[in-house]
């Protein structure tokens, strides 16, 4: 294993210490418990926005707390989710009285423990609910997935809702956009090489040398099928075929679509791959009005790439659009 | 060889066709002669500063391409420098009258290349002038160097002089202060893994499991030494250390510190060196006033990282700090 780390068992927890050292002028990083606030936080009369999930996909998804999206992150282990005390006490450090909407992307341990932290944060006297996040058409069930798992369309999702409570939308106007969002993206990945777990040791999973995982998930689960290694264009049409075809959306829809690098993919690579993919879309009659290419939800070095569309409307195309000031994504603050 | 490509000899050309789609808000892509300039070039008045080099580093230098940095970037083949021809293009299609100030890393391929586009420059009534760019103190000469080779302090000389140039400072001034930044910043990385140019096929050199390279160049050149991978702090110390005997500053110099990944580095690792540069740029009696981490100048897929610091004064941390609007860095646009 070649990670440029001090102890396998300490790198969240040196991760973070970095991240706080990079990002003070956006963040503050509480430790012990372990979670991440907007530096202004708690915001008064703005909904709170929540999110978290096992470390390992980062910038997801403490890279984007800030002004315009998430008011806490709360980052678990590698690929393991955080348990409820941590969740708890960043929903108690950002909430303002308007409430605090949870972003779970969905994994048996994320929802469950999402889940405890709410009803715990009930008994506090907060509003706590949740969105869940399973864009991923690869598979139906899945290693740790109940129903279809929630992958890079997130990032979206945490975006969108985050313009919208910071413009002042209620919690429940915010919980309602945030099932929108989630009902109208979808996303597929491709792996071309595994990772490695630092406090394992060895690849999750192994790839021969010609050969990928089409469809796979962002901890490495399995996808789809193996397949022997294409073309940039083959594979576009291989991850955007389903994305489409499961969305089933009216020709002329504007949409926003994500090409998402896992870790260990070039720009360049994921660049064109982007082209590939808006060949695609614009062949099945839908415009592409946004796209956004880079490294933003991970699976540490994995080498591949997701693509995610997102049918948009005037709304959340303006919601897109607006300034946010996060880590990972920044524009017009 | 695994990667998300079509044809390996159009990585470039199709790669920048992606280019264009994702960031058509920020800049105009030119094609045959291959260039990309900020969207609203060429600014009335403005001192326009070109970069370039050969490709493979993205974003370098074509991510930095926007309002309060580059006016243009000219991206060669994977790793080989733009010829002439290219360069000469785009200083005439951002030139308002102003003058051009060309950026270059100190490569043979670059230095001659962008010299003769100076001269044909010149020949056309346009005042072009170059700095250069040599923070790489791991070695005097290289594979492709006479003198020291330039890495990842171009992203910082690029932000702070282009700031210079918006903000309305001469010719004479901008080169004055991108020579004032070469002088006060030093880099040095380390590569785990090695990385393979799509058109050979095969990894620019060999690592064993257990090996790194001390000292990597921006394509994989020799550095200063094989050496058995050791632990984060250790290696942190392996690059700074040498960073700070060449800067040699005095005590209580404010500095600003770029934690860059190579391209297949996932981000905790970065922040976990960031950490550790940290302790050591403060152990040395110097202040941390700014930092940034993140892959901004890549070489493909190499996994391994350099750290750059630049010693601050008034001046040029305002300038860091300006807004900025391009594909790879943006703030306050």
């Amino acid at each position: 294993m070649k990670k440029l780390i001090n102890d396998p068992a300490q790198v969240v927890s040196d991760a973070l210490d970095g991240f706080a050292t990079a990002h003070a002028d956006l963040v503050k990083v509480n430790r012990r418990p372990d979670y991440v606030v907007r530096a202004d936080a708690p915001v008064a009369g703005k909904v709170a926005l929540v999110s978290g999930g096992g470390s390992g996909h980062e910038p997801l998804h403490i890279g984007y707390v800030g002004r315009g999206m998430l008011d806490a992150a709360v980052p678990g282990p590698v690929f393991t989710s955080p348990t409820p005390d941590p969740i708890l006490a960043a929903a108690k450090a950002v909430d303002s009285g308007a409430g605090v909407l949870f972003i779970v992307k969905n994994y048996t341990g994320d929802v469950l423990n999402f889940e405890t932290a709410a009803e715990l944060a009930q008994l506090d006297g907060i509003d706590a609910r949740t969105v869940l996040v399973d864009d991923d058409v690869a598979v139906q069930d899945s290693t740790f997935t109940a129903g279809r798992r929630g992958v890079a369309g997130a990032v979206l999702l945490e975006k969108i809702v985050g313009a919208a409570a910071e413009r002042g939308d209620s919690l429940d106007a915010c919980q309602a956009l945030g099932e929108r969002v989630n009902a109208r993206m979808r996303s597929m990945g491709v792996a071309l090489t595994a990772c490695t777990v630092p406090h394992v040791g060895r690849p999750s999973f192994e790839l021969a040398d010609d050969e990928i995982e089409i469809g796979v998930g962002l901890h490495g689960e399995p996808g789809r099928r193996r397949a022997k290694l294409a073309g940039a264009a083959e594979l576009a049409a291989e991850l955007v075929g389903p994305v489409l075809d499961d969305l089933a959306a009216p020709a002329g829809t504007p949409v926003l679509m994500l090409v998402n690098g896992m870790g260990g993919t070039p720009q360049s690579e994921l660049y064109i791959i982007c082209q590939e993919a808006r060949r695609l879309v614009e062949a099945a009659g839908l415009q592409l009005a946004r796209s956004l290419v880079g490294d933003y939800a991970t699976a540490l070095e994995m080498q591949g790439c997701s693509v995610t569309v997102l049918l948009l409307d005037d709304e959340t195309a303006d919601l897109w659009d607006a300034p946010v000031a996060t880590p990972a994504l920044r524009r017009g603050l």
